[in-house]
């Protein structure tokens, strides 16, 4: 039977996350794995989450194990708008934050709409974005007022999409003048920010900023996400906006699936509530600065001249730039059969230019790996460069 | 801030549930609810669940909580595949069942396409279907070549949307012939058939029948759901089709949640897997039983003449029809201030109409409640009879 006539005029947009399709061909154990944005599995809560389970079923029984509101459950909805001081009514909890970026991309984006964003950006965005059939147009900088960018184009836009801490696949942080900037731009031509914070919370060194939602909650959606505090496997995040925004995004996310899994979020709840969370989040950074700082030591120690990479103030990655000629793209099946794996920068570029970058993750492995891994890698590097 | 011009051009066709708004007012607990589709807390298996999430985590560990393949972790997989004698290329894991909607409508619909459906049906399809801008269709009947509509619509059909088994919400079950009339006419015009399944293992009396997708695998989507087997609140269902289809399914699902809960994926596997679910569904059938057959007793005894309802064999629920002069819309403020709470039938017609029907849930509330709720809601529509 040929399907083809009947798929939607979406399907041709879609794009398959190279990342993702890496790992269902290789076992992430059985390599060096630099790709990816795995945390480090030593950051969950494993050794508390029987107790944590029990407390959960004691206290909520068979309510933790039926449907519940689509907004998310009180006690979750609550815990998040103390912990980031917004009301109760701007707050509703995600099936992750991947669920956040195509919901507002479902309730704002028609096909030939823009998108702005910043390059490279977050690959899951994109594949969000471009399924919708919205035109992505990349900006250059933020301080210059978006130097490149035609007005008729910005007039258009609906959405910009910005990781505003510690950016995949760049590790950059938007300074606060860039934040102002960017609210600016936005009143100016009247489209929203969507603000993803994923690793907003993984700060290893340097002052934290105000989130651009709380600078300006009636221009912004913000995304949060448990993944990287609590665990990934739970796919909870919520999201903050306006509450006319919101009120489209429930009603959409009713069609959607209904409501987030309950189970899981009273268990994010009794993690936040307990106080566990912070706890648990405190040894994470220390965990992880330790890793990011291990990494840059790597990178100065193993890669040749002209290859040069970002320092990251918190998150999971950093950014290399090789030289020109090298195309990362290419080099990445040598790369794999060396035993070493990372994601090709020009992934994340809209327009896949940049094949001469890639993205490193430094949470995954632990440091003796890492070494292993970056060792290898260099040594790819170098055998390109003839 | 004026958003309704950054709004899509879907939103306007977005329709909140008015069951979900029901839940949003009131408190389950404080009414008579024969609304929703709630499963009976009884029915979940909390009494081996602290056990169950042990052997998990003992057997897991870290990996339960980690990222997974948005195709499902390969145990749960596996799992479903062996229950339903598919192959687990054919089996994707959804958050969801309502996922296992959406993302099928995402893949096929375009604005104005036309999904085929009997009237009534499920209102969470409908809002999906809706939501994309399709046009939605009732057919009359299926045994009569589907009687009433015009063959240049039929020819437009991307999709026929069925509950086969214990339908949402008129309790009917498609008798065979009708499965193979159905599959006769999606050879004939070219559709699929989107098959709803969640209430299929919840048989009480009658024969089991084939699923539409193991008579036609190649021409049928079929959505299953943990949701009345296991427990809605850990969101999971599956979806089985042909590779293709499938495979668009899986990237779409990438950029709408990345992957299904993972805890909750072991956690279902392992359920099956040890027996324990088979265990619970024969005690949930039982249970289930009981109450159908009491709610039936109930509707003889207290219903003033001129009610009818139908005799599902399985599910959740039974459809009542009123007096053609009544108006289940109108009347239910009076129902509710009485304390008890129906969805109105014509809720679930793409047209709104039938406007003197209404679902009535059995599966929520003990017997003693049960009986007080049909009481006064036979009151009320008496006090409408005048």
């Amino acid at each position: 039977m040929d399907y083809s006539t009947l798929f939607s005029d979406d399907v041709a947009s879609f794009m398959p996350s190279p990342a993702r399709e890496i790992f269902k061909k290789v076992d992430l154990n059985s390599i060096y794995s630099l790709a990816g944005g795995y945390p480090d599995s030593a950051t969950f809560p494993t050794d508390i989450l029987k107790d944590l389970f029990s407390r959960v079923m004691d206290k909520y029984g068979a309510k933790a194990l039926q449907y519940g509101g689509t907004q998310g459950v009180p006690e979750l909805r609550k815990a998040v708008a103390e912990r980031y001081s917004v009301n109760e009514e701007n707050v509703l909890i995600s099936t992750s934050s991947q669920q956040g970026i195509d919901v507002s991309a479902r309730i704002l984006l028609n096909p030939g709409d823009v998108v702005l964003t910043v390059d490279p950006t977050y690959l899951g965005a994109l594949q969000s974005f471009k399924s919708y059939r919205a035109e992505i147009v990349s900006v250059q900088g933020l301080k210059d007022g978006m130097t490149g960018v035609d007005e008729s184009i910005l007039k258009r836009a609906k959405l910009f999409y910005i990781i505003s801490d510690f950016q995949n696949p760049s590790g950059k942080t938007l300074s606060l003048e860039e934040r102002m900037d960017l609210i600016g731009l936005s009143k100016k031509y009247g489209f929203l920010i969507l603000e993803d914070g994923p690793y907003r919370e993984l700060r290893y060194s340097g002052q934290t900023l105000p989130t651009i939602y709380s600078l300006a909650p009636e221009r912004t959606i913000h995304l949060g996400s448990f993944s990287k505090i609590f665990a990934p496997g739970l796919r909870l995040g919520w999201i903050l906006a306006p509450q006319e925004v919101l009120h489209q995004i429930y009603v959409c996310k009713q069609a959607l699936d209904l409501c987030p899994p309950i189970l899981n979020q009273y268990m994010a709840a009794e993690f936040l509530e307990s106080g566990e969370l912070d706890r648990n989040l405190e040894k994470s950074i220390a965990l992880y600065r330790d890793k990011r700082d291990f990494m840059l030591s790597l990178l100065e120690k193993y890669m040749p001249q002209g290859v040069s990479w970002t320092r990251p103030e918190g998150g999971l990655f950093l950014f290399l730039t090789l030289p020109q000629e090298l195309d990362c793209v290419q080099m990445y099946d040598k790369a794999l059969d060396a035993g070493v794996a990372y994601v090709a920068g020009s992934f994340f570029y809209a327009d896949g230019s940049h094949r001469n970058t890639m993205r490193l993750n430094f949470s995954f492995m632990n440091k003796p790996r890492m070494e292993q891994g970056v060792k290898i890698l260099s040594e790819v590097i170098r055998s390109y460069l003839g």
